[in-house]
């Protein structure tokens, strides 16, 4: 290999991210090598000012103050508490239009192994948010695997002693999707979940 | 769409690259978010780096300095030049172990419509160095496409006057490959271009 070193060193960066493998790295960074000087320029900075970013302090999604932009909006329905896995589960959320409450990012969930991984997860801070926040109702947006649900019944267990109400978003057909290419388990949720026309 | 600004600014960054897409570019983001305050600093001065590197004035290879590592090394063999497309088909060479010679990138490749590109590809220089350098032969080592072929083709005529013997890397069947499923043009090429053992 004989990359100069500040290529080779760049290759080595982007090959530690998800999904890219040396091969693709390589390609990457003669890409970059090709571009204007000031497009790299914007890269490196856009890169360093991520540092600035940090976890909200009530729900954990990321912003640049104490409070991310749904947290700081007095406009949302704070009694509505929606609980995603990633912040990138938030962002398709509010893409629907049709939720107006806050989020709570859990940060993963929980392994099918029960008890571990429950200490990194932001569950104690749900916890306290639905004691002292005036939370009526918290929606739980885990993904809809194994442990997806594991962590919402977790959660449901947990939240008893709170008096809040939860509730699991809908399993069914994908709109769009075709029922004879449906698995079973997502048929056998469509038609338990069926509603009246 | 409501991520900070920094991290969409950052999302756009990656999402221009090749082969990444914006969903990806999302993960990535939010993958480096997560990362240490000092992996990313790296990272971004690395990317910053990259300007300081330029092309070798000599072959156009990458390089810190004026003349890349090849070009800088008098243990090369500088009668032989190997004849490229880009500087990542240097490396694949110099991985062989089996090329002593110098390289000259011509930074891609001929389009099938013919006259188109001959401007932007280093052409000329290669002219310039077959006169000038002593040089006894140039191997066209571009990929075994069309376009490929048809800059070799350029090459050896541009070439003529200059006494300067030209050859093409050889076509054959991959090591490890399965003439079951070999295309019919690779395994033509097997059958014509075989040896005696």
């Amino acid at each position: 290999m004989k990359y100069p070193q500040s290529f080779q060193a760049l290759i080595h960066h982007f090959a530690a991210l998800p999904s890219i493998g040396p091969k693709m790295a390589e390609r990457i960074v003669l890409y970059l090598f090709k571009q204007e000087t000031e497009t790299l320029q914007h890269f490196g900075e856009s890169l360093e000012e991520l540092k600035k970013l940090r976890s909200c302090r009530r729900c954990f999604y990321i912003t640049e103050d104490e409070l991310c932009v749904f947290c700081a909006d007095p406009k949302r329905d704070s009694s509505l508490v929606c609980v995603v896995e990633e912040p990138l589960d938030v962002i398709a959320i509010e893409r629907t239009g049709s939720f107006a409450g806050l989020y709570h990012v859990l940060g993963g969930v929980l392994e099918s192994n029960p008890g571990t991984g429950s200490d990194t997860l932001h569950i104690n801070e749900l916890l306290e948010r639905a004691d002292g926040e005036g939370i009526k109702e918290v929606i739980i947006a885990t993904n809809p695997t194994t442990e997806g649900d594991l962590t919402g019944l977790y959660l449901k267990k947990k939240l008893e002693g709170s008096h809040v109400k939860v509730t699991r978003i809908a399993r069914g057909l994908a709109t769009g999707g075709d029922i004879e290419y449906a698995d079973e388990t997502t048929l056998t949720s469509a038609l338990t979940n069926r509603k009246e026309i």
